[in-house]
């Protein structure tokens, strides 16, 4: 089965593996106009980048992407958008003695198992790599979105036991050190922790958080296609997520009705407000006009050097360490990953929107014809 | 947009509004040759009605299902199945009230805005009345599955602060209580703290658990289509569903790849087994051929008799107390459209997988030219 | 696989067999605000509906139309629209015969190998009866399209040898002859030609013809969703259809690029216009703004009388006589239903252009939350 | 609206402009295992290139495909395949002219309309090269159906007002004439015709004619995905095809029940048969075990070099000629395209097929876990 597409308006595709040609998407059906150029998804891609400091794998990965079709003049045509990187780093040598075995909590068993063999060089298909194409595509949705106000601002909640005070919460801090926390002094704490995986050949997991404000009321359709339910989809696709929550998110099996409804009332300029917001911005499956919030589960990263039991393909076991540049933590790569797949799915949902009243599409047509 | 159809392959199609005709729901792409019966439906439907403990509504609706097509002989014919349960139990002067303000925690706001107006009796189309299309229609993939010796437990893990303890874990239990707890212990208590709710007029939230076993290694697509993926959409698309998690959860966060990890070994008969099951039976998307464990948070019912504060559509501030019949908890009502939902997606991806191999589909279409 | 939905955005998903319960269909993604109500529908039935004349099968079938969803105060909410037509009229000892063999022409054999089994009643799901769920969500996108001055005109362009005179064109005399075609001397005619078809126990095909006009320029998407791709498909969907043109059609094959190129002008309005339209109101898989013009071609009724040789089921030869109560020619009753498609597919295209541009996008928005 | 994409199981998207980087196609979906090369791609994109002889455009395209994922030693991983055809010969300044009028019979006007602007270098999104990824996707889809004894045979049934004579009709004569007519006679003749077309600065339509043989009966399924339905999308979805058919396609139109009806007998080898084979290989939408055979009619290609009217951006009036390198005829180059849109939409419904009964399913499975 087709696997690897997602959207039904904005749709993207992607393709790739770690140790082949290179990594890519094809983005359809992004409106016409926009203006673009490699630069915008650079920015994005740099953010996921390795090598950023010593909690990231010190590989040297260019990941420069390359627009080959639906931009011309330095606008999107409406046509497919591909767009590719090249894999230029990739050492094989490296990778070669997992081929025979099935490393924990990688997909090298069930691959094979599904498809009957696998490219195992640096995972493949199942590789931290494929989310590139992920990151190029919400980059170009991210971008729509900003036209029309619409930001999302996605961090790193916690790592391993460390996590942000929201007292201390400084969106600031997050860009003055290598684990996207915007709270310096959680980011230290977190930092020293780390270090102390790294001496034990272990990794941990983390949080990661993400808010989405100016959504206008009404993104997502009653039923399947909710925000948050086309959300979850997005996020826990992402390999090594194992957790999405919105609003409260667990917090909510222990609450009452009366702590947790949000009361509506009036704001000064006569618009509908809510006075808390544990739902996290969505109400019946709709944006409801107050920020989106949500969260993934990320656990540590399962490539690590320390002595694993595993099994060969011969049905032997053996024990094993995994060597190879690896980041004791997903999570700091991983949040541009999050607002990503927020920004892809926020935009569908906002383009199927516009067919929600018989009114507003009489009056556009109307003013398209004029 | 449509947004009420799920599934690529078996795919189900809901309608219908709490008090209009009925609630149906159209299921597209069975396999033919199913034995198949409304009492097959019912059975599913009647753990889901209301009326069945002084914890759910003491409304009566016999919520009595009608096959209505793709059933010949008394098996499915491979064309759509078309099933409802019609309205009779609906009170309209009940709901009368609510017509003009906005319910907290409803979606009445939301609707009003994407759409122009809502269908305001009994919450319309989203009222929890429309999970009797998922339950019957997982009723149908839930059968298919049993036939092929998957098998799908749900209960309920706690309600509010109150949680079962997995020592005193007995099946049979869920059955004798009203609360689908599978620990008789846990299920007193969860009743007591119910009663001190119900005399507030209050209501409170709880998680429901899935297990899946017996399912074949590589069930679900990489990339976007993951079985995690697929059924975390699945599962926040439940209306009051506010976190999803697998295996261990949001608890990876906190953990380290030696822990987390699932250590490999070869079991007598040869296969590969894991030692543990942090993971919750799926690795990089797809079944790894351990139990299949998820978790849903379900918020607190959000109408209480309380007082809120809410407003109303002309923009004025006021006071409210919800008149009517309502659940004090939604979990154990909801077990039944989790396990619905569950069955639902896992015979998609199960159908899907039949593709993977070329070696498999050609043995197919030999066997059956033969 | 589900095969019983069609369209992106606008989506039709049928059921139901020619002598189950009834025949239904769910409409999902019905823009909000629309008036409607049963009549609605009920008169665009009303054309398809048999006995209207001895061309038609004397069947006495009502086929009253019931809304069971998604219309609350008269008008659509934007929740799916399901609607259902009773069968009350099947007599299923009229088809007891034909479980056992194959009817020539019919798609009994393939049912059977594909499914295992078939309903044999009357066709099952596979009779003419099945689109009365394509005529009644036809009726829906035709009255949106009403509103957005789209017109559709549908006819009867030949039956058998008998083909209507263009110069005779006149819209009003299909409604006062029962074959539905716009030319009373042709339709004399071909009653005349139909007289001995019937004496004959034989049937016979036709030709029908579709025109819609007020299109706005740059319906359909290039490549695989062209207006005329989508068209296509819709249109030999339909049972009997086996041939589909567009513009001149088959025609252009013996063209030339001078004769069959039609010649941009300037209308006095300053809109671009064309010379000629040998096109069809298509360019490269978009409307143009002059009128869509197709044709679909029907074959004879495959039920017939006269003595044919078939098989049975325990693969014996044997000679049959279809009875029963069948049309002699499909085609007047088939001229809404490639109406409805028409509709159906265009109300598709029309509501995702909408996203095709993002000024028009953003100044949606801008609008919207004024 | 994405409308880049086909198919449901093996689902393709395509991307690319004429002058643009170069022209792509991504397969997903396509079954693990497959033994593929390059060489495989190569041959089919070489029967479309250009400059096979005079009546195709002398421009000089290597064409060369490059695959870029998917593939590992030498088969298919189940993963998206990704090729591409870089484009190496587009001479920008022939086609620049072009950028401020609309060519009668191309797409400009249309385009620009609904985009708002255009890439106009050689047609951009909506030129005939865009087909190559077509080609490409469909050599992967005819390899596989290969290994399934399946046999897709194209070839040009007529070019302008010369058709091939059934009883020359000799397939080895295809290969020995530019114009793939498998009547060398007759292809002698077209090459007469074109010549004077040539001369006038003209250009001709012309009739495809696609035969395939060992197709299982069943495939398609009934109501929308009819395997002659998803057939009449991906056809017409070809730029310049005006009409389709199957079977006796539009001459059932003046036919008889008696004469169209292909009576079943019992085979040999105790199959059934069908004595005629008006229907084309499709009874109610699916396969019935005989040959399988449709039309495509192509329009004359619109670029000639002929004068003609026409307007321009602004609205103005004026003269022009179509300079440049184009084929006087396009469906000798057009074969290949019909073929590759032919196999993968039978392999699609191929797939789709395998989940059509219970039994098989669960068959399937019983088998795989052993």
């Amino acid at each position: 089965m087709a696997g690897s597409s997602l959207g039904n308006i904005f749709r993207i595709t992607t393709w790739g593996e770690s140790h082949g040609r290179g990594i890519g998407v094809v983005v359809d059906g992004c409106p016409a106009g926009l203006p673009l150029c490699e630069a915008d998804i650079q920015s994005y891609l740099d953010r996921r980048k390795p090598g950023q400091s010593k909690y990231t794998t010190p590989r040297k990965e260019a990941d420069a992407v390359e627009i080959l079709s639906g931009v011309f003049e330095g606008k999107t045509t409406g046509t497919p958008i591909s767009m590719v990187v090249w894999n230029t780093n990739q050492q094989s040598k490296d990778y070669s003695e997992i081929a025979s075995y099935y490393r924990p909590g990688h997909a090298d068993y069930c691959m094979d198992e599904k498809y009957g063999f696998r490219d195992y060089r640096g995972g493949g298909r199942t590789s931290g790599r494929e989310t590139i194409g992920r990151v190029a595509a919400g980059a170009i949705a991210a971008k729509l979105l900003k036209e029309m106000h619409i930001k999302i601002t996605t961090y790193t909640k916690s790592i391993g036991p460390v996590e942000i005070n929201m007292e201390r919460f400084n969106l600031e801090a997050m860009t003055e050190n290598a684990l996207y926390m915007p709270d310096q002094t959680a980011a230290e704490e977190a930092e020293y922790y780390l270090e102390s995986c790294l001496k034990e050949h272990n990794s941990v997991g983390g949080v990661v958080e993400c808010v989405v404000t100016g959504l206008p009321v009404g993104l997502g359709d009653p039923v399947f296609d909710k925000l948050d339910a086309n959300l979850a989809k997005a996020i826990v696709s992402i390999g090594a997520v194992k957790g999405f929550e919105v609003g409260d998110g667990f917090a909510v099996a222990k609450s009452t009705g009366l702590s947790n409804n949000d009361a509506f009332y009036v704001e000064e300029n006569g618009k509908v407000g809510k006075r808390t917001n544990h739902a996290g911005g969505t109400l019946g499956g709709m944006s409801d006009g107050t920020p989106l919030v949500f969260r993934a589960a990320f656990k540590p990263t399962p490539s690590i050097a320390a002595t694993q039991q595993t099994v060969n393909k011969d049905g032997e076991e053996l024990s094993i360490s995994i060597k190879g540049r690896h980041d004791p933590i997903i999570v700091p790569r991983a949040v541009v990953v999050v607002e990503a797949m927020a920004a892809i799915t926020i935009l569908d949902l906002l383009l199927s929107n516009m067919t929600a009243r018989v009114d507003r599409i009489v009056d556009f047509y109307d003013k398209k014809m004029e």
